[in-house]
């Protein structure tokens, strides 16, 4: 059960370790729990990786932003979605089809500025932090910072591809 | 959303990133594509942090068991599997329940010891390692060790708690 991925030598080497995701793969569902776990042992190391909690949040963001531009083929491919026509579209494009499909949450979206332009995702049934307790000693950090991450990495893969009108 | 997950002061301090699952938590189903990519950043950064392979391997394994000893409470909550009598029965749990509930595949089951105590298996669908392509200095890396990692955690805490018969 624990082969290994298979080898090659097409120029994926910077990031082997984020696998290209074919629409044609098959897809399974899962429940959350096994996730919710391995990220906390994700996060866990790199609190031992960096001196304090600001670099590790760089680093969760850092390593989201590289699986937001490989999850936005996925998402586009099986979603079906086309191209927003504004941002409120997009809101509820990431808050209803994407967090569902990921996380399998809704987030809720408030908190729009007046030019529209900027607004909140409010996850009241964060899988990630299910009965997480933070120690004391880390109290700056952003545990589900990965999140912000995917999702800029996946913005802006769509606004290179599909601008927005 | 990248709100901190609460703090406490109850004596979790030593496997805080390691949440522990109520069965009651809300039971969230998501795809696996997000996992797949978080589990390969997770592998990396390993790869980062040790010399060599084998040491990647080693701390996938204890990673994974100290998953597989918090995740076995919300198995066994939420499956209603009882008691298993003999160790087909458990390796039937494994891969029709277990590995369908957390991952979304069922393994096959084969090579069985003439003492009926081994067996292998076989992850034909392996959502870890979907299109993962290792570079060849890392030939000695099990990706998915973590997985094994978790059922001898889980396995473990079953015939502490519910000794086979």
């Amino acid at each position: 059960m624990s082969r290994q991925a298979g080898r090659g030598t097409e120029s994926k080497k910077m990031y082997w370790y984020l696998p290209f995701i074919s629409p044609s793969a098959s897809m399974h569902l899962m429940n959350s729990e096994l996730f919710t776990l391995t990220y906390g042992a994700l996060v866990t190391q790199l609190c031992k990786d960096y001196e304090n909690d600001e670099d590790v949040n760089k680093q969760l963001d850092k390593m989201g932003y590289n699986i937001g531009v490989r999850l936005i083929e996925d998402f586009l491919a099986r979603s079906n979605v086309g191209r927003c026509h504004d941002f409120r579209e997009t809101a509820d494009v990431i808050a209803k089809i994407a967090f569902k499909m990921y996380l399998g949450i809704t987030p809720s979206i408030t908190n729009w500025s007046p030019g529209g332009d900027e607004f909140s995702l409010i996850l009241e049934n964060n899988p990630l932090v299910d009965f997480v307790e933070l120690p004391d000693n880390h109290s700056s950090l952003i545990y589900s910072n990965l999140l912000c991450g995917v999702l800029r990495g996946a913005l802006e893969m769509v606004s290179q591809h599909l601008p927005f009108q």
